[in-house]
């Protein structure tokens, strides 16, 4: 695989100077169009050290306009990111649309190295290549183009060429102990980078090999193969974007048939709509689950169980008191809640699940989201803001986002809240008649009760396809606003303490080991 | 996931024969437009035993016209089907472009089972569920409509269907001791099949999810799902046909420039052109090494490992020759010769990988291809015929194809024959001259040799990024016959005896465990 870049291929300097004022305007160029594009540029450089892997980000921060680039070198995680899923810190420095990002020492370096070294196995190398191929397809599919370059020089050239930077006054500074531990592990090292290339090549988001040795080629390599792909990527946006234009004219012109289920119960219809609280029972519980949470949530957070708690619902069925009795058992240092409305101009550049997991919290919080992700397959769905094959893509994406929090140890609750259209027509004209309640009906809520069976139809379907084990769907009658609040205190201590249970169990199975 | 498949909807005889009907000549309609189309229609029916699947199926073959559908349900494998990598069975079978093909007890049936019965761990269902998903992927991109149906029942509604369905005369033979087996084991199923559908439920093979308690509930749901389905994906092609006509415009009025590691030596300059074989040399060693090659291929046919072969090269190479210095070493019944040249209509009609899937040899066998896959990356890159983004993205197809045949452990060896463009003149010149060969020399060797620097650059990108540690390219300086023809022989033999000496290795080490 890497022999093609064992050649020893060289530009003389005469050829580079004739080439490069050239190839640097047109780059210049390049960059105009692609700030105006509606898509952000991801170039992933990964390679031997001493390949030329920090001098070619430089050479590109020079000979580029460095406002629109984010350029981006990560080492072993911080605090801040190990108390949240490992990819928290790639998403948070995703360049927006119009922007170039240089990864150097990205989401690759710690499984390379890590199989080279012998700490993880196949399996487990092959499992986190999988969740990278399905991050950068998820980047890929909203229309980012990814590149990602590979420098390579042969066991010799590392060594010469580590050699040569360590006799430099200049340059020694760039040869650390680690250069010379993995020029020791060269072989692990390119046979670790051969099975990472072969499962992560794909044709969105493929590797190319570059010689590293010498610096004119490799640059003139790196250089014009951005140069043809960003402008093929050009192309190919403006057709995709005729393509998506045709196929909204045509979902206008003849709206989708609702299919034979949809005239059936939904799943919400299986709930029992008559359920209440009596206020006696109310006042005895309400105060019991309070301090119950309390007590759950401090465990939790000297455990560092984070908390993500969701909640959708009709418009007028109960969220903001919920989540205010929630919010009513915890300390405000230990909790944020987010209401989700439009995105913001910086949340619209960028991937739709950046906005959420820019949000994560530390260890041992809790987030609330006041509506959340799944308005791609609720409202971006029933308004045609998405298009089809958009939203339907997205339960895999939205499952995907769900399983790295879960596999972090993050206690992931959904909630729907579920009121008839009778009682949510009841509560739209209590807030018309009263004064400090007028401000939250807007024509949007009338609006959207007009489209009541499009969205019983889209949560039937959200529900059926995210309901997953790990992360479930927890569906409340919510006409009686008592028993609605109690259900979702009372959900929220039952899953902290099967995760407090967990955590326990697994930490004392540990300290018997050890 | 599976309560939404739980609300006990139901069409009445009533209903039913209200719309049936008009349904029934919608989609003899829409069989008639598929029958035209440029792609094949995949349907695979999972889902618990009762739940109907078989009559599902059997009211589509009754509905539409059975010629243009395949039905397939795969039980255990054959001993045909053992000797080949498991997915050969699901190649082979594919429908054409213009058929439908429907699949019960398909590629999912048996990692559910087997992860459900606890035979399989976590890892190794995902590994195999990610292989299900790169098979479907690349059915998809090259265009195949993929449609999943998984037909639920509840626990209660399984043991209620499968008791009605014993008493009942005509019916008791639909239940098998096996189905009552697996209503025991309904917990573990359904939580093995969660994590299959949430894992293998994509944007372009998407899972749907059927209640099949009622009949006649079921039948509309997925036929209306499918027609809806299928007329989607006619429109979705048409505009998909009108991108490609631009891409090409664009790549006629602007051919690619070629990027600066083109104008650079190709890893073809790195071979040494002078090595040459004496006569005498070549008349010792050609005997030992067809001796030596016999006596490893039968030994390996013992062991059952089977090897296949490929051979490509520049035009007048030798290729030929050398496949049969190999032939001449073996056993008439354990070879077979497949000369790729351009597909049949039959091959036309499906992905463009079946045709080699189709011809894998059982176990012990010896598959020479002369011209191969390959063809994908060479002739049709360089040529236009396949888009940039397919021959870029058939790179990890083709990986993925090898990679099941090293896993079955298959010994895959590449070999590319190179002579000058000097040499090459030479033997156009020969064949010209003389009468017996002069059929081989065709117009169009005469064109390729035009495009000798964009082959090379093809040849070049193929080596970079399909010569993997498991499936290796062999590079054959072959100016000199005898010496390539050596050369082919002797790798050969080193590989057959790596391969045999791992399998004696695994089958002693069996042995001594047994």
């Amino acid at each position: 695989m890497f022999r093609t870049a064992e050649l020893g291929r060289k530009v003389s300097k005469e050829e580079f100077e004739a080439v490069a004022p050239g190839l640097r305007i047109e780059i210049l160029e390049l960059q105009q169009k692609l700030r105006a594009a509606d898509f952000p540029v991801v170039i992933v450089f990964g390679g031997v050290d001493g390949a030329g892997k920090n001098q070619t980000v430089n050479l590109m921060n020079e000979w580029m306009d460095p406002r629109w680039i984010v350029t981006r070198a990560y080492s072993a995680p911080s605090d801040e990111e190990r108390e949240r899923p490992e990819f928290w810190r790639y998403w948070r420095d995703l360049p927006p649309k119009g922007k170039t990002g240089l990864f150097l020492r990205s989401w690759y370096s710690a499984p390379v190295l890590e199989y080279a070294y012998g700490r993880i196995g196949e399996n487990e190398l092959t499992r986190r290549l999988d969740r990278i191929v399905a991050f950068e397809t998820a980047l890929a599919d909203e229309g980012a183009l990814i590149l990602k370059f590979w420098l390579h020089l042969s066991k010799d050239a590392q060594k010469q060429q580590l050699k040569r930077l360590s006799k430099d006054p200049d340059q020694s500074w760039r040869v650390t102990d680690a250069d010379w531990r993995h020029y020791e592990m060269y072989p692990q090292f390119i046979a670790s980078a051969e099975r990472m290339i072969t499962r992560t090549s794909t044709g969105q988001a493929p590797w190319t090999i570059v010689e590293g040795e010498n610096d004119r080629y490799r640059e003139l390599a790196v250089l014009t193969s951005f140069r043809d792909a960003a402008q093929r990527h050009l192309q190919r946006r403006e057709l995709a974007r005729q393509t998506r234009d045709q196929l909204r004219q045509l979902a206008v012109a003849a709206p989708q048939a609702e299919p034979v289920q949809r005239v059936q119960p939904s799943i919400l219809d299986t709930l029992d709509m008559s359920a209440i609280c009596t206020k006696e029972r109310a006042d005895t519980e309400m105060p019991r689950l309070t301090a119950k949470l309390n007590a759950l949530y401090r465990r939790a957070k000297e455990l560092g169980i984070s908390t993500v708690a969701v909640f959708e619902g009709w418009d007028a069925a109960g969220k903001g008191g919920a989540i205010r009795r929630i919010t009513g058992a915890l300390d405000a240092r230990d909790y944020q809640v987010l209401p989700v409305a439009a995105p913001t101009d910086e949340e619209r550049a960028q991937h739709y699940l950046w906005r959420f997991w820019r949000q994560l919290s530390r260890a041992g919080r809790i987030t609330l989201f006041d509506r959340s992700w799944y308005g791609r397959v609720l409202v971006e769905r029933v308004e045609g803001f998405a298009l089809e094959e958009e939203w339907r893509r997205a339960y895999a994406e939205i499952n995907a986002f769900e399983q790295q929090l879960t596999e972090h140890g993050v206690v992931v609750v959904k909630y729907w809240l579920h009121i008839t259209p009778e009682e949510q027509l009841q509560r739209f004209h209590l807030r018309e008649n009263v004064p400090f309640k007028r401000w939250k009906l807007t024509d949007e809520d009338w609006r959207n009760r007009d489209k009541w069976n499009a969205y019983e139809s889209a949560v039937n379907d959200m529900i059926e396809k995210t309901s997953t084990g790990a992360a479930p769907w927890t569906l409340i009658p919510a006409n009686d606003k008592r028993h609605a609040r109690l259900t979702v205190l009372d959900t929220l201590c039952r899953r902290l303490k099967t995760a407090i249970a967990e955590a326990e169990t697994s930490r004392s199975r540990k300290k018997s080991k050890g």
